[in-house]
């Protein structure tokens, strides 16, 4: 059902254009008549529930595709509204398919919902989004759902879910991933927020989101703002796995002299095995892609300086908050900055490379099978420590989060999905508290075949003088985290002279500091530095 | 002088035990009497100007030894408070060639400082901080300057800075490094604040502060946040440096065989060359001692978990926020708190290591020259990170910061004073706006000629399965910054697959989207993603 509460409502949008204004939704069939208020608030909140069962705010392409997805699922009508009436007029004018319910005004939106009404907002991070969130308070009512898909810092959502809670309403953060194709047809989703709303909205996201292995990839993450943490951190682990490729990609050209085509095929081929992941199969798309305007390879006709929309580099300032090391992310992260310092690359060009810069590799077969293999080995690194962040996350504000649940809920609809999230899953499921991932049974083993040929990817970068970051840094994670004795104790002897920070013994309790400035005795300190 | 205006004034002090309260500063010259109001109130701020031309609030043992260095110098009278009493007692007592002049009350504190005031604090960062601003703008007058000199975060320093300069006041942010010895002796000081505040504070400072080649290691770092943000920025460093060096010792230990005190031999014989630095002097002092109870090397007698007060990860989650690749202060923040996760190295003891781990060096003194000259090419690489930030930082904040000034005052009184900040001088002496410090021809000599050795290095520890992870960082940094075409390029390609957040082009102007999903041609598009 396809129906206009009220074409001739006002719009609060700035930048329409007049013609707009009248415009019909010529596209779109009209199976009943609805009555048009000529004054919308007056069918504001308290009225008769509306016909639909879920609304979307914010019609940008994240927000349509998400209501696209919800309104072709059974049993689901959609509200949908914009503040730019036009975005809500081309939606419904170019999908006559979807039973949507267009509102011109947040009161004619908040009359289109069933009560306990349930909202979606699809907008802009940030302030928009307190924006909206302050409207929906103002034409909803206590009990109602307010839910943000955003990409939302969860300190914000923690915030907001304090704020609109204590006025009676329910609010949820959910982190949505997949991007546009994801919002389509099946996102992975992240919901945080109370018990209370879960009942409401759980089966309405199972309904639109992404089927792994017959499950819907959703689950209800943990309270206020457990999924932007999880949905924060999912992308962290996305930057990581990204570099890791790129680094991958960029040893098999150097090493091997192939073409980005061939290095197509080479990806294509990983993507049937261990490996197999959405990054891997569109790497080999984006690889064997030729520009038409010259001919050459795609890859090397776009400018090498990365973007990046800032959530590679909360998950890293969250992870020092908490403690935890995710250096593979924060490589990861860097990497992308560094590219793009063009100021600082121009003059850096001519710096000294290693005596022997040209580097070709005997073997390429295998050398690229040692590069898979390097991969693999990083890519449990940066997924372990990825989920070391959400347990620290976790313990920190007060979740229960299911840590096999996120490895489930991420196997289809993200980014990341990936089959070796079944490996996570496995993992989690025999040990749900798990102090480390990359010790579960499965990892052992796969770091135990793969680390030699990890061990000499680092060793060829480095001598070759071809960056790799991500595996050189994850690799040195690994040593660290199994080393029986860290120089760390020299550390706390230096910082024990220069400071008085004291130190602990091995054996025996308490807290101790030697007296550097004078005989050099230890004492026994407080432990208060 | 030093005296006691009020020794039977009430003290704030909730722990004084009461027998301090009628206590004399026995041990203390009291060449005049000074009398004592019975009401200290009424001594209060409007009053004449007292005998002191600067003051130190807050008198735990950084505080103290500062009040003590600017009382040891010629012209200097010190006004000291604390607000528990017995703190100050001892101070003054212990220290009769001191003149100090005590003050139990704020009100006589203010009392006892020539116009204008001038008072540094030395308390707690954070809450503490603002509740001495507080008391001192009660009891000061506008125009008189308060210090904090306590480690603060550079952004609560602009919000004070804000807020005290609203009402009148100066207030100067000032980063102190050297510990508690560099606070008594002469430390590195970093001032930001307003220029009226540094005409006063200037002399003073520079009277108290290390002086290295016949220049007193102080200077007008910028205005508000600019001192806090410079030694934020030096403490990262300084984490850097302390894990490179421990790196270091660590290869050559289970390189060699070599014990603690052989190595400790090394970092002196290190200490006469291009590394000459306190750290590198106190690690072979930290490495030479025995413990008493155990006749072991000290170091092996130390829990190997770093502890961190928080300056390293700020600096990191900084450089995150100006987009500055920090990765050799980043993997030494996360290389402590790998440490310190005891429960998570316990399980991990076990992880299988390199096939062939037992690990030995044919020529040792080869194998240590060869760590001597990574380790310095490494040192290169953290602090032109470093000096990256705060350029980056200079031009978000809109200061003027010297770059050569800065690593003039860093060459005496801090933890990370060394020989190679003359370098650092000279580079931008010769080219104040270098966009990468490692780009100034001594640095290129210098890299150019440690890089082979430092390729080695980084070899060997992958092989070997030691954790370098600063070393192997800093490498392939440089490597990155250096490389012709990044794999970036690759990235940017996958983000216009899935997110569709377009690409720049080598060939022209513009942003560009492939229709991935549809007919895979390209389009221009607007820059918004």
């Amino acid at each position: 059902m396809s129906s206009s509460p009220s074409s001739t409502g006002h719009s609060n949008d700035q930048d329409q254009a007049p013609h707009e204004a009248t415009q019909q939704h010529e596209g779109a069939p009209q199976p009943e008549e609805v009555e048009r208020p000529t004054h919308p608030e007056a069918s504001t909140s308290g009225g008769d529930a509306g016909p639909a069962n879920i609304g979307v705010v914010g019609l940008a392409v994240m927000g349509s595709n998400l209501a696209r997805n919800l309104a072709s699922r059974e049993g689901n009508t959609v509200a949908v509204f914009n503040r730019s009436r036009s975005k809500t007029d081309e939606l419904v004018e170019a999908h006559p398919e979807a039973e949507f319910v267009p509102a011109f005004t947040y009161e004619e939106f908040a009359a289109s919902l069933q009560k306990p009404r349930t909202a979606i907002i699809m907008v802009k991070a940030g302030k928009p989004t307190d924006a909206v969130i302050d409207e929906l308070m103002r034409v909803f009512e206590p009990g109602d759902i307010i839910i943000d898909g955003g990409n939302s810092l969860f300190t914000d959502t923690i915030r907001r879910e304090k704020a609109v809670s204590e006025a009676g309403y329910n609010f949820v953060g959910m982190g949505v991933s997949g991007g546009e194709e994801g919002a389509l047809n099946g996102p992975s989703l992240m919901p945080g927020g109370p018990d209370e709303a879960w009942v409401t909205l759980g089966p309405i996201l199972k309904s639109i989101a992404a089927v792994a292995e017959g499950e819907p990839c959703v689950t209800h993450i943990g309270h206020d703002g457990a999924g932007h943490f999880v949905k924060m951190v999912h992308n962290g682990i996305e930057y990581a796995d990204m570099q890791l490729i790129a680094e991958a990609y960029d040893l098999i050209r150097r090493g091997t002299g192939k073409s980005p085509a061939e290095i197509a095929d080479v990806f294509e081929e990983w993507n049937r095995g261990e490996l197999e992941s959405y990054l891997i199969e569109i790497t080999a798309e984006v690889l064997r892609q030729t520009d038409a305007a010259t001919g050459k390879p795609l890859v090397d006709v776009i400018v090498d300086q990365a973007g990046a929309k800032g959530t590679g580099a909360w998950t890293v300032q969250t992870a020092l908050d908490l403690g935890v090391p995710v250096s593979g992310i924060a490589e990861a992260t860097f990497a992308r900055s560094l590219s793009s310092h063009r100021e600082q690359r121009d003059v850096s060009g001519s710096l000294p490379g290693p005596s022997s810069e040209e580097f070709t590799v005997p073997d390429a077969d295998a050398f690229i099978e040692q590069v898979r293999l390097a991969l693999y080995a990083s890519k449990i690194v940066a997924y372990s420590q990825g989920f070391d962040e959400i347990r620290a996350g976790a313990a920190q504000y007060g979740w229960t989060i299911d840590l096999g649940a996120v490895s489930k809920i991420w196997r289809g609809g993200c980014i990341i999905r990936a089959q070796f999230l079944n490996r996570i899953a496995e993992a989690y499921d025999a040990e749900s508290d798990l102090p480390v991932l990359l010790t579960a049974p499965y990892f052992v083993e796969a770091l135990g075949r793969t680390q030699d040929a990890w061990r000499e990817i680092v060793r060829v970068s480095a001598a070759a003088g071809i960056p790799a970051p991500a595996f050189s840094s994850s690799l040195a994670y690994y040593d660290g985290l199994r080393a029986d004795r860290l120089p760390a104790a020299l550390i706390q002897g230096q910082r024990d002279f220069f400071g008085a920070h004291t130190y602990k013994r091995i054996d025996k309790d308490g807290t101790f500091h030697t007296l550097w400035s004078g005989d050099r005795s230890e004492i026994e300190a407080e432990d208060t530095h």
